[in-house]
């Protein structure tokens, strides 16, 4: 060739994915012949429900179609009374079924932001919103909260002084991925005040809605009264029915513009799976008992985590409120070298942990190097074991700092 | 609220999608008891291979998890094999496995322009292009083909015309959607000598591979010389064998910087579907008989639809050599008024058509707006009555041109 080919911008400034970055680590370890336990991502164990699973085999079409750009009809009825279950009574056309969280992330920011614009962010945040906003040529500004105040939101001011002329929205995710923790009424009323005020859009991210413990319930953004037209909600199957790979998300709105976009951003790409909205429209055949199993084993497991982590000496952990995550700070110099050690050179009659590095969690460079992200997707038993395993990690790890980290 | 909340301006540039505006129409003919022939959109009615479509009853896992972001390694290799049956050498890293061919194409145009670039492409073309384009904020330039020429390409010179300093990439999509043409020998060569000159990406969408007509063979870029590190394929599942509602296609690039760039997109949106890929892993237990089967049956509609059309007045089409539309010259003032009078006046024995009007495939304003598009996706028979249908149309067309349309 004559000229240099070269690649965009934007792809060159594309981060990998700090949560899968150790994945090499992880394979060699394996190879080795260690055990390793994956508490890295967010991919449950968990059984999905019988009535989904099993409508995979009563698929009879002679074919697999093209649904409509905006889902199935039979999907989205399910997913209204879904909705309902919840007292947030919609009309299937305020639903628009994606292929997953992520595309409802993508396809929210694409219609609340151009290039150059901003939308804020709490850190520690779910990475991909920067991937997302990234692609789409938008900037996530982070706004941090402390692993001390159990990752609950800073001051009004600290948040406000994050608010340029060129931020479209506020993203909250609740329950937290990744620090577990569910924001407390006053904190939704505040962020849903400073929309107000700023003319923002307020974009939560509720796909862990059911997973709240210690008797505490989530509440919706789609319930803040006078905000209909500024909130957006993106929800999933992926973790609620365990169905990650199924890719079946979703957004919620009230905003007929913000619908209509999303809409004509769908029709590009012309429809979400078929066979994912196929065995979700069985979501309300779900027995409760279902659902309540499940919450019960993940509060569980938290507590073996908690239990675990407020036994290490230097250990820094507040319990988080739901989800299936805990951000912990370690007594170490930097939390990818720790994960890095576990995987290369650590193991304990075999076993090691594979953790999710805290800095990967950050936009704002250098927090984050003495957290790190634990997913307790793993049964209470090889919990129980990984906790051990970690403990003496510690205690072996080079870069151990004696003060408690932080 | 205090402020205006608004959309982004790309959100509000997005136009809707040309094929399916005319879908309320449709609903309402069909409420009013008329049948509606679709020809509209290339959704086959063509049976998928029992091959792959009885995978889905063999699915035991517990759930459905998220796979790696690159594919499935099962489904990477099943389709390393199948490019090695078209001549075409392919380590499983060359491919990458995306949500169908539309995410493919929207990661190759981030992947290879920023905001503000231009790609190249040869109109009528797939309207979808300028939606993903717009997403990420890079602008089509369009290279008008002619109907008179089978919509084969102008002059060096034409093209060449249009290539600027913002130019990244030329798209070539071949057997084309929507007219049907498969480029030469000559043209491919042609596109790759501009592509080296200028140091552009040829990004080829070769999703209808398979379906060429009276012995023509497809010849995929990937096998032109000295073209290594310029050509990336977009290809999906989903017209090869009926499962465009599986979300399945792939990129193909012997680059290794867009590999990784395409892995960090993909990263973001965790994986693509596992279902699709669990079922499409059986593509090569599909016999060759039933691919010849299918081919032969377009190649039969497509004459069938020829013969129709050449028995109208004042209509002019030329063969087109492979995929299952073809693009018609039709003595009418205006296609989309055409399409809208077969929808809500017309019928022949209570039956009506619903063509895809020109003008959305083309990017220059004013252009196919005496051209409609019709994709060949139903039965012979079907096929046969929907042509007298539009030749009784065209007689009772109120905006009936005397002259042949061009």
């Amino acid at each position: 060739m004559t000229r240099t080919i070269d690649l965009s911008a934007r792809a060159k400034g594309m981060p990998a994915s700090p949560i899968r970055r150790l994945a090499p680590l992880a394979v060699a370890a394996r190879s080795a012949g260690k055990h390793v336990y994956g508490l890295n991502i967010g991919q449950p164990d968990i059984p999905a429900p019988r009535e989904i699973l099993d409508r995979l085999k009563s698929f009879d079409e002679a074919n697999v179609a093209y649904g409509p750009s905006e889902g199935l009809p039979e999907f989205l009825e399910a997913l209204r009374t879904y909705h309902a279950g919840w007292d947030i009574e919609l009309s299937t056309e305020e639903i628009f079924v994606t292929t997953g969280g992520s595309e409802a992330l993508l396809f929210v920011v694409a219609a609340v932001a151009d290039p150059g614009d901003e939308v804020i962010v709490f850190e520690p945040f779910y990475t991909n919103y920067s991937g997302f906003a990234g692609l789409v040529g938008v900037e996530t500004v982070p706004v941090t909260t402390l692993s001390e105040d159990g990752y609950h939101l800073p001051s009004r001011e600290a948040i406000e002084a994050k608010i340029s002329s060129r931020t479209r929205a506020i993203m909250l995710c609740s329950p937290n991925n990744p620090t577990g923790t569910v924001y407390t009424d006053a904190e939704l009323e505040l962020v849903a005040d400073l929309c107000r005020k700023h003319g923002l859009f307020l974009v939560a991210d509720e796909v862990y809605r059911e997973f709240t413990y210690d008797g505490l319930r989530h509440r919706s953004a789609m319930t803040l009264e006078g905000m209909e037209q500024q909130v957006i909600v993106t929800d999933s199957l992926s973790k609620r029915v365990s169905l990650c790979g199924a890719r079946i998300g979703w957004i919620v709105t009230r905003n007929r513009e913000v619908l209509d976009a999303v809409l004509r951003f769908g029709q590009a790409r012309l429809c979400p799976p078929t066979l994912g909205q196929y065995i979700g429209s069985a979501l309300n055949d779900v027995p409760q008992s279902y659902m309540d199993g499940v919450i019960a084993e993940y509060e569980q497991r938290r507590n073996v985590v908690l239990a675990g982590l407020d036994e290490m000496p230097g250990v820094f952990v507040r319990k988080p409120e739901g989800a299936f995550y805990v951000c912990t700070r370690l007594p170490v110099d930097d939390s990818n070298r720790f994960a890095e050690f576990l995987l290369r050179e650590f193991d304990l009659d075999g076993e090691t942990v594979m953790v999710a590095p805290g800095d990967g969690f950050y936009a704002t460079p250098g927090l984050g190097l003495n957290e790190v992200r634990i997913a307790y997707v793993l049964n209470r038993d090889e919990l129980t074991r990984s906790m051990r395993v970690i403990a003496a990690a510690l205690e072996a790890y080079p870069g151990r700092r004696s003060t408690p980290g932080g």
